[in-house]
């Protein structure tokens, strides 16, 4: 397992080499971005807001994938660092506006873009809607970005147009899943199905997060699509496993004098938490579990109720016994794949790590 | 003169192969977006949204310049109608965010498409702001189409890139005309300068619509990107001049017992004729002018009274001659520039038929 031993060490620097990256980037680029001073600070707030510490899972996922599926560019080419950076604007770019949707306040700890838009615009009286319309904007300019980060690499351009191809694929894939979690938002809790939820779910989160990354490395490491469409029988209930986890771990952590937190729970959302625990429940706690989320604020004492349904309902219980299922039905997949010995092990760790990384603060 | 009449005619069958064409490409598209039921009226608005009749400038321009610089497909060939349509559905996409950002409720003589997102949702007490946030995420769908239409052609890599690449520049450039008209909105009158707008005016409307789809015809055609580069000479008065030409006519269509006509005016922007009015008076009615522009909402009685003082302040007859200059400036550059008879025989006739298209309901 030599191969697998001096992955594991190319692994253990690249953090640090794309975060070195990624802020040069944001730095060479700012001459295209020269549109004068009212600009500048909004470019230096997106700098600023990409360079966040996240946990850079996809972009890490990417470089695994791209050496596991045979491509041989050091982690420090220029070209893959791009393709891989590529991914992490997207992401940047759909919290961009996933925030604006979620009325958000702080992502990764610090104020959301439409914020810090909004904070530019001191004491003005509908400087909300404007930070809002500002960070819409700039998340489409961001967008423009990621795409034209993959396009201007220099992989051979039949493996470049695939994952261009792909790339654009997932933005629709996410954006739907986006629409999925509004309208599911304002429907009745009884005419939302678990299906819908978990549709929503590989729709607005699994794609993006796990499948491309590994996809699109592959690709870009010339590996056959028929190969690939293997990916995803182990991405989609992995996805789902971690999106389980961090419904749990949110709910865990719930805290009701901390509004901020601003959870699923407190938004209302239509979890397969929520909807579980829906199921599980006798007639009148369901309409009391009905009402409160049909109502457009929760006060503290429905909310503890809620929270005190959900418990009562064992749908904890049920979601951990899921989620370890899913677990399992994705090892399984990766089990039975005609990938080599070493692809399978190199995924089989990455999954290993990112679960023990994410378990107390989940996968966002 | 023989090719420029051929080229006519081949133009004039254009508009009716380019609606078909596009119909036909949501119809074919439409099992790429069967993302449930949930979706699929969805779906269908936005290919409504995107079929309205308009006036098709920015394909025909595509098609025109691609010929006259010597691409030899034929106006029925599949990849260069996706390429001219691609130009289409990123006017649509910013149109769609721009309708949120001005909070706009009709496009095309019909309802916003945030509008007819918020009729989706009935009664729901927050249905406006959950159809401005379909719309963006629709808006966003919309750009990844556009430039999945773009990279899917079967033009050579090399020129097919350069057009990639020069596309998402414009989109860059369009995102920050966008936030300077944002930002120059909430400015003080006696903040924003001649050139402020100027810019603004350019990045926002000018790139997108005139030289965009001037250069990718260009660069689709093999034309040399050295060439391509006298193209902004002509564009950049041009585009002025007709933005100018749009604020006229606003101006004179001005109806202040119809406030859904959300005029610029109305809506306290800051045009160019605006600010010339305000270098243009004295003391006394700019600090009226300045005052009633800082106001959140304007009554009838002040907008009567702006209306008053930009007439009085002669910036109408001004601008009809700085826009008469700019024409003539545009001409000249055409003029000079290093192309054949026939490429600047075909672009004075182009620039011509637009502004005699135009003269009564603007390039919007």
């Amino acid at each position: 397992m030599k191969t697998t031993a001096s992955l594991k060490s190319e692994l253990l620097e690249a953090p640090a080499i794309l975060e070195q990256f990624l802020s040069a980037y944001f730095h060479q680029n700012a001459e295209r971005y020269a549109y004068g001073e009212l600009f500048e600070p909004l470019y230096l707030d997106l700098s600023e807001f990409v360079s966040r510490r996240g946990k850079r899972l996809r972009p890490m996922l990417f470089l695994l994938a791209y050496r596991l599926f045979g491509g041989d560019r050091k982690f420090t080419d220029p070209s893959l660092l791009k393709s891989a950076i590529s991914v992490e604007l997207l992401h940047a770019f759909i919290l961009m506006h996933d925030d604006i949707i979620d009325q958000s306040e702080r992502r990764r700890g610090l104020p959301t873009f439409h914020k810090l838009a909004e904070e530019r615009m001191g004491k003005l009286e509908n400087r909300e809607r404007i930070g809002q319309n500002v960070a819409m904007v700039v998340g489409d300019m961001l967008f423009a970005l990621a795409v034209e980060t993959l396009q201007s690499t220099d992989f051979p351009s039949q493996s470049r147009d695939a994952a261009l191809s792909r790339f654009l694929r997932y933005v629709t894939d996410t954006g739907c899943g986006e629409i999925y979690d509004i309208l599911l938002g304002i429907r009745d809790i009884t005419r939302v199905s678990e299906d819908d939820i978990v549709r929503m779910y590989n729709l607005k989160t699994t794609r993006y997060t796990f499948e491309a990354p590994i996809i699109l490395g592959g690709l870009l490491a010339g590996a056959s699509p028929e190969l690939l469409g293997e990916v995803e029988h182990i991405t989609n209930p992995l996805g789902l496993a971690f999106q389980i986890q961090n419904d749990l771990i949110e709910f865990s952590h719930f805290d009701i004098t901390d509004r901020a937190m601003q959870t699923d729970l407190l938004e209302g959302k239509k979890t397969l938490l929520m909807r579980m625990a829906f199921d599980r429940l006798n007639d009148l706690d369901r309409s009391f579990l009905q009402l409160c989320l049909s109502s457009s604020s929760l006060h503290d004492s429905s909310i503890i109720k809620i929270r005190e349904l959900i418990e009562k309902s064992g749908a904890v219980a049920a979601l951990r016994e899921r989620m370890q299922d899913l677990f399992n039905r994705s090892e399984k997949a990766l089990e039975s794949a005609p990938f080599t010995a070493d692809q399978r092990e190199g995924l089989r760790e990455a999954i290993a790590f990112i679960r023990q990384q994410t378990q107390h603060t989940g996968t966002n």
